[in-house]
């Protein structure tokens, strides 16, 4: 099949798509285009926002997957063609990934699962104190799209947040610091800290020594962002190398790091008060993505049933 | 100082308050009354929906416990003293401690904890596929109040989720089903089963070999409910003995065992798929009350500022 891209970052589309449809023809249509496009007559559309012009140059589309949940752009051109199939990418939800992940994370040291664990090695039967939702304070550095989503749910989930940016933000329920002197203030207060900062030369190693030193002793860490942004020989410096929690880290929940595959001689993989997963946290949008195009595709290809957008209902 | 109970289980309450206030005395009022509760001249009372009665016989009151939440059926009593402070119980929340329990249960096998754990032991870096919510129906056993409002919560988290109970009944976005044709439907058809029933003659061992058997191949379960609802044997068979997930049964978190403490030398302890903790999903809320109470009445006799009652807006 002939497949033509329009969208922004459309080589990456490309390339994502032709290793999932190897016998496809590809091309990129708008600004970044291939020369051969004008003359490339396509069966397949997929696009975030076509330019009417492109409808002009393909009669012969037999189906078009919009890059988007979104569908009004595309229906409100006016250069559509009736009758052609429209398939639409559902929301690849990772924040909400990400936040169930730390929602996990949170409860592991709220609830002392982590604890229960270690004792169950040894058997022994000892039930902790609990320390309620409320007097167990959040922390968020970073407040993107995934930093709100994480920081909100945990409100709705019962904790006091403290969400932290560059910039100041202000959030429903949260209470936002920023600077150097609002990252001080933040760390001072949580007993869990949560890192979801984009990685750039001001957030790499941002949690270092000093960063680390400034948390309640007992503290604990989730980094569900970029590996870059923990210093890692102050990590395990700060966890201490016992299994019982001398240090003043309890334990972190890890599913980044600045190598990966983290490699096998990591001293990190076998610290008992370490947790690692394997970058599963948020699942890349654009691979879930593109498997949903390809799948819509083959779909098409191969005239099966598929859920298409009612363009009268305009969803 | 001198303490009068009033409550259906007052005897219990006793027994919870006199370890709490070793120096107190006590008597119980109404029908399980002590012999000398008449003479009895109380500090302070401890009550649940006194009578009219007891008030004209206690003249020199000077706080009030109401063993509850709601003190509406208290301060419609006829014979309320005027000007004598009134504390209330707060919830103790076990409904949301124990939903919170499950609900970091059902993401410990959803977003594969469970095995990431494994694999840290041995250095593996391996992303499973990920399961979504929608596609991750859980089994709710038993729809009293804690079993409808883990129910509940796992709905609202996006979980399909199946409640069962021995009598027909409807829940909000629940798939109640009942009776024992039910739970076959429902065990056929859950990736995790939450047990939630109270400990009777019908319920013991419910979790048995036939029970395991009919569900799903990879299943999990959750125990924070009664120790004796599950037959332990039956459990470790469909477990298999190994690491490697070759049993019919993945995992389970089990909170709540038929001899507790679990005993040193039980198998249970030691198994790789399973996590045992120490019977802390739920606080027992008489505990979390006589703390309370304890507290309340200790500083009503210290004199120190205390949360009380509001008779004019009734809360």
């Amino acid at each position: 099949m002939r497949i033509l891209i329009h969208a922004d970052d459309a080589a990456l589309w490309k390339d994502r798509l032709a290793s999932r449809l190897p016998s496809a023809e590809f091309a990129i249509s708008g600004e970044n285009r291939d020369s051969q496009a004008d003359a490339f007559q396509a069966d397949y559309l997929v696009a975030w926002k076509p330019p009417a012009s492109l409808f002009d140059a393909q009669p012969a589309l037999k189906g078009i997957v919009n890059l988007g949940a979104g569908v009004d752009a595309l229906l409100n051109n006016p250069a559509l063609p009736r009758d052609v199939p429209i398939v639409k990418l559902r929301d690849a939800g990772m924040g909400e990934l990400i936040a169930d992940y730390v929602r996990y994370g949170v409860l592991h040291f709220q609830r002392d699962f982590d604890r229960y664990r270690r004792q169950q090695h040894h058997a022994i039967w000892r039930e902790h104190p609990l320390t309620p939702k409320r007097d167990w304070a959040v922390g968020v550095l970073g407040l993107g799209a995934i930093g709100r989503h994480v920081a909100r749910q945990l409100a709705d989930d019962g904790y006091p947040v403290h969400g932290w940016s560059r910039s100041p933000k202000t959030i429903h329920e949260i209470t936002c610091h920023h600077g150097d002197d609002g990252l001080k203030t933040l760390l001072g207060q949580v007993r869990t800290l949560v890192t979801l900062l984009p990685d750039t030369p001001a957030t790499r190693g941002i949690i270092d020594q000093d960063a680390l030193a400034a948390l309640p002793d007992g503290a604990s860490l989730i980094n569900p962002g970029r590996g870059t942004l923990i210093d890692e020989a102050a990590l395990l410096e700060a966890l201490g190398t016992e299994e019982e929690e001398n240090g003043r880290l309890r334990g972190a929940v890890l599913d980044a790091f600045p190598t990966e595959p983290l490699p096998d001689d990591s001293p990190l993989w076998q610290h008992p008060r370490l947790w690692i997963t394997p970058h599963m946290a948020g699942p890349t949008p654009i691979d879930e993505a593109a498997d949903q195009v390809a799948k819509a595709l083959t779909a098409m290809q191969a005239g099966e049933a598929i859920d298409t957008v009612d363009p009268k209902a305009g969803y």
